[in-house]
């Protein structure tokens, strides 16, 4: 199977509905500002794991389309408040919302898109006991999103930075809507609770993996690819797994020279591509991409095993591949 | 029956539930950011309607409690954002939240303070039918009241604004959820479908005379029992609907005088008291005020007909001493 032509062909399938629920309302500024990421594209993985669950429970693939939907909605809104909070001017090759429109605008556009998303989940046909449910789980996972948004945001500013505290707001900031889109497609299949609980894990574990494999091609990657300038998590000072890693390692070994090129660059808005291409390669010098590459695995791994809870199907097969693309993908 | 102290009886009753909803989460920055605005006070105006109107239907105020709580949540979240858009470092008083803390830590909470709102509708002991209903109502209003800023934020810049556009977005930005707590009080109350149609016609009708009385007191109030300077929309260069009212009286009578009092400070942030104060004079003398005023009463008088749904009773009567006080108050 040809993993990233079936997520394509699925993606296909959510982009009918998802535009849908992008049309009614006005100003068309506020209109623009609302279709502006999910038109830039986006490879709707939160609600191509509702589906795929969805699927591999009892071929309910389709009846958890509006759920996808509503999550990619909701994704799509803190992608519009983090570029304002990071001040991020670019995103998938496009300018932000916030550069595109204005601050206030994408402040505002966010909040309509949080809104539509809990519209289309209260119009799922299932029974009222399973969108309640389905609200349930979606309000306390963008409350905890919001918690790692916090988190991330102060630890640009913090002395020190563990990796578990890394890997908590990780959870948090990412993993949790991964997790609710995995959960969700099993509520709307009506798997049992065993199977809603192993797929909530699976989505947790995977969206960890994914996460970190994120931060691993914000090091690594091909800056077309990605949509957004190679080494902007370095100059923003973020602190990503591999950059804990490595600010670890040089308070443990010292290393002066290397320790040099990356804080010479971390935080620094104005690093030159000299600068930040030194940095990089000083965070591959202490092992920290391997490191974190390995910690992505390991997760990956670990989220496989959940899917035992399912029973064999070509559905079960995509999802054990959507683990190992989460890591291995090139943007 | 004096309403105001029967307003703020309801609103201890409500402030008991309240904060309990607001307890949970980390980290203490966020919380203390969340929790920032409804510790500051406000007048529980939303929780108070949907109390009042479930007490009215079938003395069912207590159970319409934990609805009236998520909206003055989510109430309290669109002012989070609302300062930041409009940039007012003061709200009730205090520092706004993105003065005490920042614009990212304001922008977060407000996202927090949103999904818990969702959070605690999703959790109200009534039929899962009835939450959904609760839910889709509230999801629809938080859109329009996006709608609502985006039209308010645009007519900073515009060249003309009608009275018909601004009552358009009074009705998105504020009435809609006055409009929903009388709504959703009715729902939880299981009113028939005349008295849930009535009591939506209600609340909105309510709150667009609230909103324009606001806007009286905006310019005659007494700046400490507001909590906020006095001629602040003015200085922001607001489209109140005085605003609105005295440049269409301006561009069809031309009064010099008036006309340079009132545009040298409109939308200057560093006018001076003298010329804030020159600029209330001039709304006054062009009538705009007296205009406001009655166009208030107007929408308030209609609101008390819509209360002829109800049976006669001492909530009935409250109901209708609300629409007297929403314009008739001095904060």
């Amino acid at each position: 199977m040809n993993v990233e032509k079936e997520l394509q062909r699925i993606a296909k399938i959510v982009d009918r509905s998802l535009f849908s629920y992008l049309e009614q309302g006005q100003p068309e500024k506020l209109m623009k500002a609302v279709r502006h990421y999910p038109e830039a594209g986006g490879k709707r993985l939160r609600p191509i794991l509702a589906y795929v669950v969805a699927q591999a429970i009892r071929m309910q693939g389709k009846r958890a389309i509006p759920f996808g939907c509503a999550l990619e909605i909701i994704h799509n809104f803190t992608l519009v408040h983090d570029d304002v909070i990071d001040q991020d001017p670019v995103r998938r090759g496009r300018p932000a919302v916030h550069v595109l429109f204005d601050v206030p605008t994408a402040i505002i556009a966010g909040d309509a898109m949080f809104a539509r998303g809990f519209e289309v989940i209260s119009e799922i046909k299932t029974s009222p006991v399973n969108v309640n449910r389905l609200i349930r789980l979606t309000s306390t996972t963008v409350w905890l999103i919001a918690e790692g948004q916090q988190m991330d945001f102060d630890f640009e500013k913090a002395e020190k930075v563990s990796p578990e505290e890394y890997l908590e707001m990780v959870e948090k900031k990412t993993a949790v809507l991964f997790s609710c889109a995995a959960e969700g497609g099993a509520i709307v299949a009506c798997g049992t609770e065993s199977q809603i609980r192993s797929m909530r894990e699976y989505g947790r574990l995977l969206g960890i993996a994914f996460q970190i494999w994120d931060d691993v091609l914000g090091i690594t990657g091909d800056e077309k690819t990605l949509g957004k300038p190679v080494g902007s998590d370095i100059r923003n000072g973020k602190r990503t797994l591999i950059i804990v890693h490595a600010l670890t390692q040089l308070a443990k070994r010292g290393n002066k020279k290397r320790g040099e090129a990356l804080l010479s660059a971390l935080g620094n808005q104005n690093a030159t591509q000299d600068q930040i291409a030194r940095a990089i390669e000083a965070l591959k010098d202490l092992g920290s991409v391997d490191y974190a590459t390995r910690i992505a695995l390991d997760y990956s791994d670990k989220a496989k095993i959940c899917l035992k809870s399912l029973d064999k199907s070509k559905e079960r097969e995509l999802l054990s591949s959507f683990a190992d693309f989460a890591v291995g993908r090139a943007t």
